[in-house]
Order: structure tokens, then C-alpha cells, then sequence
């Protein structure tokens, strides 16, 4: 219906692209899709290309594409109210739903979940209900946020400088001073290679417990995590990591935001990350798979302890000066109650912990022998092939070769999306978590091949 | 189907309202109300009232509740592709026609439009790009940001900082330091009450000036403003107030951002406040007219001047490290399409000056010689009335005796949702464009009526 044979043009024209060359976008010189359909793990294009989605999105249609639950949700919720928003106490059988159906998922200590669009603006809401918190309680000097290096809170302001990425800092003036970043939990790219992994956990540890010592523990508020590092690489945390960090923060009353937006709902085979690796969080950053992406909406749930603070800070000064218009959008919140029961009811959180280690288990197979493979990782429905220059001599391919970019154009030209990850040669797959063993069996193969013709 | 007799404790027990008394909800001492359906300019509740939305959601939904035309092209959507991501030149067809549609409305020497979810998120996106423009221009030391008093920017770190209101900045250590405020253009509520509408503007340059040369205009990256000063009180600018601003950006190397989120796409009866006022912005932010609410969507619109250094930064580093999950998100777009159509089909730019004009002619005779009236104001389909303890003594209320809160619960008792502005006593209106003119004179006559009953 919309379709014309101006598109291509109107795209270069008028269309900035989120992470795109610009410049070579406008020109006609970078790699130009338009996506008209999908179905289970499968997304279609305008040029009729049919191919298997390892990624998901963005790591996000967690129950596949096309599910006719969620989309009849959505038109339901359309033709009834598309919109009211949600201040001052107001609410729709939707969001009022959802809201009960996220904390019946949530760890025990959780209370309220206050709902955004996307994982970014999420933990903006994080950052500003933790000053406030300190506030409140008369801390007005607690303040700082620790982020660790490599990890992915979002691309705005305060939550791209909690990301710990070079792309998203440089010529950007990012990050700003309130945030500080400590060692990324990245046991393969340890500096001291001789290290065990247990020793590695105690390096992390010192690390923040230095840097807690040099700044002041009553000037730092909370310390961000994601459960297992995302965008950064897909690495999931050495063993005993969390347990770890968590005594370091507890000493010093320092809160703990675990960022599940891409864990949350049961990428990892388990409700949550932090159910996963027994994290007790006082925030839960949620998005991605809450709506499975079919329509904005993300989450911050607030724990107990929180949540008492905020409500006595009302008490002394009247309503919260917080508020997006969309938050807890009835499209969102729709979707959200739909995607959820289909998350149940397909048996997702199961199936993708068992796909997942048989997704990890057909990589190492296929690529564990190759000379260039350095790591092969994950955890549930997560898992990264790390390529190197020289596996025996730890040495890692110069970016400007482009090599995983190279492994997964080969791949999209034979049906098969996995992502360059934006840091390093890391090979990411993050595909639906309905995922079948022939999908699984497609994939490693294709990779394989990919990674073959491009190596050798 | 989501109904069950729960959803009031739920709701409570549950959910992290915006802009709520967070402790006075939880308790169930706080106003609640579960909003099921709307048509036109009316939406219903769960305990079957029926009451005209005055204020348009939070001025947004500016085609009116209910129409088919938009939650059907939701509806396809949803079926034929509810998500894929906008990165790496990845598009729909939906979010490709929008872009164009929204370029061809916007002024010529606009170029590209990226799309957000909120107005907050969009004037993130702003201020990432003004700092990378300058970056890339060398001009490492040009970076703040001016913004005025009573500006509504949004509620992030960032965008909460660029509001100039007391509510969003009270405990949460706002406004951060890269942002500074001038005087708000509000000439009914100048300092000085002598001067004249031509002297008050003249002041607002020279403070304006004032803080460049204070600050150096070399440290001065942008000016944000509102075409119409919203949240902070339904203010249209005293006349020439944006010719003679603009004169003292343009002197200075200083970028415009016009915030149209809410004049954009025809509340002011025209198509943008820029072309309302002859503003010549740098950058457009734009939401809620963008889809009426049906769906999440905003934008940021970059000049051709600025694209061309955008474009320039990513030829020398590559691509442009910045990027939400949900940009261009397909349901949002469709939605946006479906809009704009209805935008035209329905009249609804001219519709929103005439019934505009009409409403606040209304209110004028109704409440003008009210002894508590001391200005009813507005342009387009926005309109103020401003109360007073004394109008002659030019006093205003005590912000504790909350009696524009209970003029608007008394107006809600009725029928009839007007808002409460956050700062000062201020009635304020901003229905649907679609309004007709016996919606016009039930608002008038309520809104009559509630004043008298509350003040006398
Ligand atoms: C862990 C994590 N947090 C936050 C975000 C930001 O979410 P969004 O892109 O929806 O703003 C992402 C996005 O990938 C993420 O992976
Ligand atoms: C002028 C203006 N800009 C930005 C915003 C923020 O938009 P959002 O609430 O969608 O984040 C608003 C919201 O009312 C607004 O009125």
C-alpha cells in the first residue's frame, strides 16, 4: 500500500539513520534495507531476500516475528484507546495489568515498576529517582554512578556515558563527570593472562574497591551492571563475579542497577539475569524482551527499600517531577501483557536455554578447531565467536580490517543475520527464543562457511 | 477482556505513576481513574463517565480519540511487520514515507529527520548532535546550551535540565551545569510593570545578550525555545520577540532548536510554530502532533547546514555513534502516516486557528471581566486563563490554597478536563484540532461555571 518506486530515494533524502555513515547513506554508497515482513525466526525484504534473524532485532523480537497474539493485542487496544496518558494516577486496564504481571515476575524485594519507551530513557529514570533517593535521605554529595568499561546503557546523554564504549563517547563529550567506569568483567581479555579466573574476580574487586577508595564512598550513589556484558562483547560474568561485587557495594550502601534489558524475561533460560546469578538489584532496568519489541516499552522496577525513600519524599514535597507523555503507553502495555503470556505459553525461558546451549554447543563443533577462534561463549539463548589474529600469541585482527564486518556481510548474502559487534572481532547471536534445532542447525552452518570463506 | 475487580489494588500496589503524589497513590488517598475508550473529543472511564478531554491527552492527541483510520493502519502493521531496527540504513516502508512526509511539510532548508520516541528523547538526540557538530568543527569549546525560564524541554537528566521549571528541577540536582536559563518571554508576568510589549522584548534581548557576554558566545553552542512557551503557562511570545532573539543567534554563531512538540503539525493553526512566528530554526524537535498519540514516535529535523557537518564527521570517523532500539519504530510510523493523512483530509490546521480563535473569544466573554481574571490568552488551539488574588495589585495566589486544582476537580466533577499548569494558577486548553464549536461553548460555559464556583 505504501509501496512506490520512490522509496530508495526518499530513504537517502530525507531518512538519518540511527547508527549509520551518514554520508555514505546520503550518497548511495552504504547498504541500503527496507523490511516488509516476518515470520518465526524469518524477516523478509522489499527486494524478496528471506532471512534467519540470529539477532533478533536488536537483540529484542525475543518470541519471533509475526506472532498474531501480539499484533491482534495491539489492534484490540487501537481500536479501544490508542491513548491516555498515565500522570497523576491515571492508568488503562493495560498498563494496570502489565504492571501486576512484571512484579509477579520480579524478585521478591521489588515493588513498583515505573514505565518508559526504551532501555535508554529508562535509565535516565534510574539515574534521576537514585539522586533524588540521596536527597531525600540527605546525601546530597552521593551521587556518582559507576558503569564498568564495556558495558551498554543506552545512547543519550547520561545513559551513553554510563555505555563504556569508544563509539559512543568520541566527539560526543561523553562521558559526563558524574559517571565513572571501572574494569569490564572480561576474562579473555585480561591483561595479565596468568591470571585464574578466581584471581581475575579479585582484580575486578580491587579494581572497584580502589576506585571507591579514591573517590569517596559517600560520593558515589550506585554501580550499573548488566547481568551478562552485551553490546560489549556478549560476555557473560567469570564465576562468583556478582557475589563479589555485590558484598563490595553492600559495604558501602552503594545501590546496584541491574540493567536487564537484554536479559530480562528469559533470554538467559532464567526469568532474569539476576535470578541467574542470584543479584539482588535495587533497580531492574527492563525493555527489549517486555514487548518482544512488537511496541516501545520499557521499565525500571524499584525495590522495596527504594521505593519507601520516594514515597517519603512525596510526603515532603509534593508530587514526582517525572514523567514522560507516552510512559506506560497503552500500544506498549498491550503488547507487553500479550508478549508475556506468550512467553508462558510457548515455554520461551525453557526453550532458549536449551537452544541456546545447543546453539553454543554447534559453534564450538563447527569453529572451536579454527585457527582464528580465540573464544566461544555465552549463556542461554546469548553466544559470541571471538576471531583473532593469532590465537596462540593473543593477538587480536587490526579494525581497520573489518574482518567480523566482513563475516557478516557473507553471511546476510546467504540468509543468515549475526552482528559485528561494535567492539572488536566478536561475532554476536542473540537470535528469537523460540529458536528450533534445524534454525539452530542453519545457523552453524552458515557461520561456519562464513567464517571459512572469509579466513580461510 | 483485561477487566477483573483487582485492578484497583493492583494499580496501586504496582505501578510507578508520572507526575504523581507517589505515597498519597499507594495509600489510595490520591485520585485514580482507569480510562477505557474515547471518541472524538471525549474519552470514557471504567465507572462510565464520559468527560471531554480539554487538554488532548497531554496536548497530543490532535486528531481526537477513536479514529479508525489510524488504529487501522496500526492494526496492519502489527500484522504485516510490528518491528525491525533503523540501524545500519535499515527501514519500513512506513518510516521511509514519513520521512518524507514530514520533510515536505517542514521548511525548505531542513534536510533529514531522525525519529525518537518522546519529546525528551528527541531534544537528547539535539544536544548530542550540537555537540558533535561543534566537535567536528574544531570548536571543542562551544558547547552550552541556553534555554529560558518556564521552558518545557522534557524530563530526562538533559532535557529536564533544559526545562526551566521548579517542579522538574527540586531534588533531582538540576538544572546540570551545560545548561543556562534566560528570561522567560511571559510580558503578562514581566518585572518591570511599566514597560511596554516593544520595551519587554528589547529586555529580553539585552538579558540575553547579557548572558553571551557573560558566558562568551565562543562557550555558547544552542538556544532551545518553544515557538509558544508551553507547561510553563499557554504564553505566546510578545510580538517580534523570535525576530529580534534570532538576530542575536544569528550575530553569535549560535544554533536555534525550536521546540515544536507540541505547535508542531498545526496546533497553532499552521503547520509549525516556525512558520507561525517566521522562526528560521537549526533544528525542529517534534512529537506528539507527529501521531496524535495513537503510537510513540518523535524527531529531531536537522538543517541543511547542520547535516553537511554531520555528514563530515562521519566521513572522518565513521558512523555516527548514537541510536535507540525503537527509532522509526514501524507501528509508531505507520501511525504518524495515517496522522498526517487525516491531518488534511480533515482540515484540522485551519479548524484548530478557527475553533481557536473561537475558544478563546468564549472564554473572554464569559470570564474576561471576572475579578479574579487577569489574562485569558493563547494563539492557535491553545489558550490560558491566568488567575489572580488581585488583579489590580498585580498578586497572585498562594501556591498552597491549589485553586486552580480545584477549579480544574470541580470542571472533572462536571465533565470537562482542563490542566492545571505546574507553575503559577493557570487554567490551561488545548483540545483536539478537530473541536467543534458546540464543544467550544460546553468548555466555555464549564469552565465559567467552575471559576464562579470556586472563587465566587
Ligand atoms: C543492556 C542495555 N541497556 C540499555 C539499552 C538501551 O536501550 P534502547 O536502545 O531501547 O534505548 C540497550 C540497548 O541495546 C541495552 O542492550
Ligand atoms: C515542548 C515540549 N518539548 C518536549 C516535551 C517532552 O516530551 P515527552 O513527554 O514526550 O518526553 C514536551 C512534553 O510535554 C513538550 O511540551
Amino acid at each position: 500500500m505504501l509501496q512506490n518506486d520512490m522509496l530508495e530515494s526518499w530513504d537517502r533524502e530525507n531518512f538519518f539513520h540511527p547508527s549509520t555513515h551518514l554520508a555514505a547513506f546520503a550518497r548511495g554508497d552504504a547498504p541500503q534495507r527496507v523490511v516488509t515482513g516476518g515470520s518465526g525466526s524469518y524477516i523478509e525484504d522489499r527486494e524478496g531476500n528471506r532471512l534467519l534473524d540470529a539477532f533478533a532485532g536488536l537483540y529484542c523480537v525475543n518470541v519471533g516475528y509475526g506472532r498474531t497474539e501480539i499484533a491482534e493485542a495491539i489492534s484490540a487496544q487501537a481500536h479501544e484507546l490508542s491513548y491516555y496518558h498515565a500522570y497523576m494516577g491515571h492508568g488503562t486496564e493495560a498498563s494496570i495489568t502489565l504492571a501486576k504481571m512484571v512484579l509477579d515476575r520480579a524478585p521478591d524485594h521489588m515493588s513498583k515498576v515505573y514505565f518508559g519507551l526504551g532501555g535508554s530513557d529508562a535509565n535516565e529514570t534510574n539515574v534521576k529517582m537514585i539522586w533524588y533517593y540521596n536527597n531525600i535521605l540527605g546525601r546530597a554529595e552521593k551521587k556518582k554512578i559507576i558503569s564498568r568499561w564495556r558495558g551498554y546503557h543506552g545512547s543519550g546523554l547520561v545513559s551513553g556515558s554510563l555505555t563504556g564504549l569508544e563509539l559512543f563517547h568520541r566527539k560526543f563529550d561523553l562521558p559526563l563527570t558524574q559517571v565513572l567506569h571501572t574494569t569490564a568483567p572480561y576474562y579473555f581479555r585480561r591483561e595479565d593472562r596468568n591470571q585464574s579466573e578466581a584471581q581475575f574476580v579479585q582484580q575486578c574487586v580491587d579494581d572497584l574497591e580502589a576506585l571507591i577508595e579514591r573517590e569517596g564512598a559517600d560520593t558515589i550513589a550506585a554501580m550499573i551492571g548488566e547481568p551478562v556484558l552485551g553490546t560489549g562483547g556478549i560476555v557473560p560474568p567469570p564465576a562468583g563475579y556478582w557475589a563479589a561485587i555485590q558484598a563490595v557495594l553492600d559495604k558501602h550502601d552503594i545501590l546496584l542497577i541491574a540493567d536487564e534489558v537484554v536479559t530480562g524475561f528469559g533470554r538467559l533460560g532464567s526469568m532474569f539475569g539476576s535470578d541467574h546469578y542470584g543479584i539482588k538489584p535495587d533497580i531492574m532496568t527492563i525493555a527489549k524482551g517486555l514487548t518482544s519489541a512488537y511496541a516501545p516499552l520499557s521499565g525500571s522496577i524499584f525495590s522495596d527499600k527504594m521505593w519507601k525513600v520516594l514515597e517519603q519524599g512525596t510526603d515532603e514535597f509534593g508530587p514526582i517531577g517525572h514523567g514522560w507523555t507516552y510512559s506506560a503507553h497503552p500500544i506498549g502495555a498491550a503488547a507487553g501483557v500479550a508478549n508475556l503470556n506468550l512467553v508462558d505459553s510457548m515455554g520461551l525461558v525453557e526453550n532458549a536455554g536449551n537452544m541456546g546451549q545447543y546453539l553454543r554447543d554447534g559453534l564450538t563443533d563447527a569453529l572451536g578447531g579454527h585457527i582464528n577462534v580465540g573464544d566461544i561463549r555465552g549463556d542461554g539463548m546469548l553466544a559470541a565467536v571471538e576471531l583473532m589474529a593469532d590465537v596462540d600469541a593473543h593477538r587480536f585482527f587490526d579494525a581497520d580490517d573489518k574482518i567480523t564486518y566482513q563475516i557478516v556481510a557473507a553471511m546476510a548474502e546467504d540468509g543468515v543475520i549475526a552482528r559485528a559487534m561494535p567492539q572488536g572481532d566478536i561475532l554476536g547471536f542473540a537470535p528469537p527464543l523460540s529458536l528450533s534445532r534445524e534454525e539452530v542447525d542453519e545457523i552453524v552452518s552458515k557461520t561456519a562457511k562464513a567464517v571459512t570463506e572469509v579466513l580461510g
